[in-house]
């Protein structure tokens, strides 16, 4: 596949691994996977991966981009800029939620990897993101891997952004299920609501992953294993961070397996047909107890007063996941060198 | 089956049919019908009706009170006490959503009944439960047809009442499906969503029916039909004030039937086996773009912060009914003489 062909993709990202799901969960759960989602992306043929933008969620902003820079240095792949996002939620100074006594101080599991020699590049990330949409008009991908901070404030930096930019494929909400953070709500979303209901009705070819699709995909140590016995740099190196966690996991909580939202995420961007869609307009609830719940209008049913999903534009939602061909398709993509 | 051992019931009802749902829909859609519900009870040896409480919701409470009335005088069973209930919801001069321009000033299809002999008794709906609660203690069922504000009246009333109510039947929510006002919320709920929230957590043994189950009972055309030619006299009186809306939705809206969410929700109470249930806590959202959502917490999760859902008592939802057997028993219960 030669490069002209390749779908050309932008990670908004906020690597780190996070321990904050793991600690106090029973049985499978969560903790998001960045650097093995821009592993995959890297070793996919399907795709270019542009740029890496950077955001809080795992880890602050500064560290986001720095652990960027390093996993971008691991691969060997410092050609890709890394682009610096905003470090506040969009309606500002909103606390972040951000847990650095479990997740080590480095986001990578305390592995005091060198700091990395390169730097972000001196566009912001919303900067970024508005440049290659219109240099590129409906060729770029947007991956959103943490909260939409960044995309929602391309899109108020450019009214052209939502149609310059190709789709918008983002891991986020809790559709139909219980969320992550509490009851109501999923981790990205909940990091910025304001951002991600800006993001979903702006018009754009948005596609959302959320935890209801995600969970189904578990990697299990099992699996790990066989990451560590394949000769893959990449897979090397993943193993190497990862372990910790699993040990951590199989020591205290009896857990087996961690859920690869990330990467799955990645895949939804260049192999839709992995996972089935719903269309329908989301909103997000932005105060109250269900803070960050993302509610999908179907579409069906009419109502007699004019509701807040009313005349809003409609969004991909995925629904159900080829489970096995994706973890077969990431530890693949992994385990080559 | 002798009176003492039939479960005594208490319903509280907003009766007069509401075209609303109906008007702006396409396909099969709501109208909730209390008077159905009422009958079924009435024929029904498994229950005792102890006492109707009534409600604003699909009419003002003055009319609903006159129509619990009138619809006790046609089942001839006018030894049933009428409490009438709050106009107001909980919070207090909440303008009442109620569409009289739709449903005929009586909300019963204006059908000019004669106004009915009877007279609600002199205590209120929530002394009347309050006072039917302590005077039978976990042996009354109340099965709530509209909005909640009686029922969180009594919470509110007698710190006893939720221990001393034996069960609360309700017919409310959207549990993982769209609602049938907004997206987001069910009728009952959006009717007085402060006073659901005090209902589903304040300890009473609560079932919860929602939309997403009573819309799999539905009944035809050809059932209407067959209930018209049966010699029951409620039957007769339903087709009569039935009829009215089924040519309203055949000839307008090519609706072919009508959900029958007042009636399954009556058969909760004493046939609870033809449902099944999944447990949690139910929190409802109280403000904004999802006022009157309810979030189910299944208990599966751990979450890493308490959530407004930590250590609240869980109620019961029901996740599926056996639909052909529900609407079988409504129809024989209605054509029984």
């Amino acid at each position: 596949m030669v490069g002209e062909q390749r779908k050309k993709i932008i990670i908004d990202t906020d690597p780190g691994i996070d321990l904050r799901w793991i600690r106090y969960l029973i049985g499978f759960d969560d903790y998001v996977d960045d650097a093995m989602a821009i592993f995959v992306a890297l070793n996919s043929p399907e795709v270019d991966v542009i740029g890496l933008t950077t955001i809080y969620g795992n880890v602050y902003t500064t560290l986001a981009t720095r652990n960027a820079l390093h996993l971008l240095e691991v691969a060997g792949r410092t050609d890709i800029p890394v682009a610096e996002g905003t470090h506040k939620t969009i309606m500002n100074g909103t606390k972040l939620r951000i847990a650095d006594f479990v997740h080590g101080k480095d986001g990578l599991g305390n592995q005091n990897f060198p700091p990395p020699k390169g730097k972000p590049i001196e566009k912001s990330a919303p900067e970024f993101l508005v440049e290659q949409a219109k240099l590129h008009p409906g060729e770029i991908t947007v991956v959103a891997l943490g909260p939409l901070t960044n995309i929602a404030l391309a899109v108020q930096l450019d009214p052209e952004f939502s149609k310059n930019v190709g789709q918008i494929v983002l891991l986020g909400g809790a559709f139909a299920v219980n969320g992550n953070v509490n009851p109501a709500s999923e981790a990205n979303i909940f990091g910025d609501p304001e951002a991600a209901d800006i993001v979903f009705t702006c018009g754009a070819d948005v596609i959302a992953v959320g935890i209801n699709v995600t969970h189904q995909v578990i990697m299990t140590a099992d699996d790990r294993d066989k990451l560590a016995s394949s000769n893959g740099k990449l897979a090397q190196y993943l193993c190497k961070i990862l372990g910790v966690y699993y040990s951590y996991h199989l020591d205290a909580y009896e857990i087996e397996g961690v859920y690869l939202h990330d990467p799955t995420t990645i895949l939804a961007a260049f192999l839709p047909s992995l996972f089935t869609y719903t269309e329908g307009v989301v909103r997000v609830q932005t105060n109250g107890i269900t803070r960050g719940l993302t509610l999908l209008y179907n579409n069906r049913k009419r109502f007699e007063e004019v509701t807040e999903w009313t005349d809003k534009p409609s969004v991909k939602v995925a629904v159900t996941v080829d489970a096995p061909a994706v973890l077969k398709l990431i530890m693949d993509r992994l385990m080559e060198s």
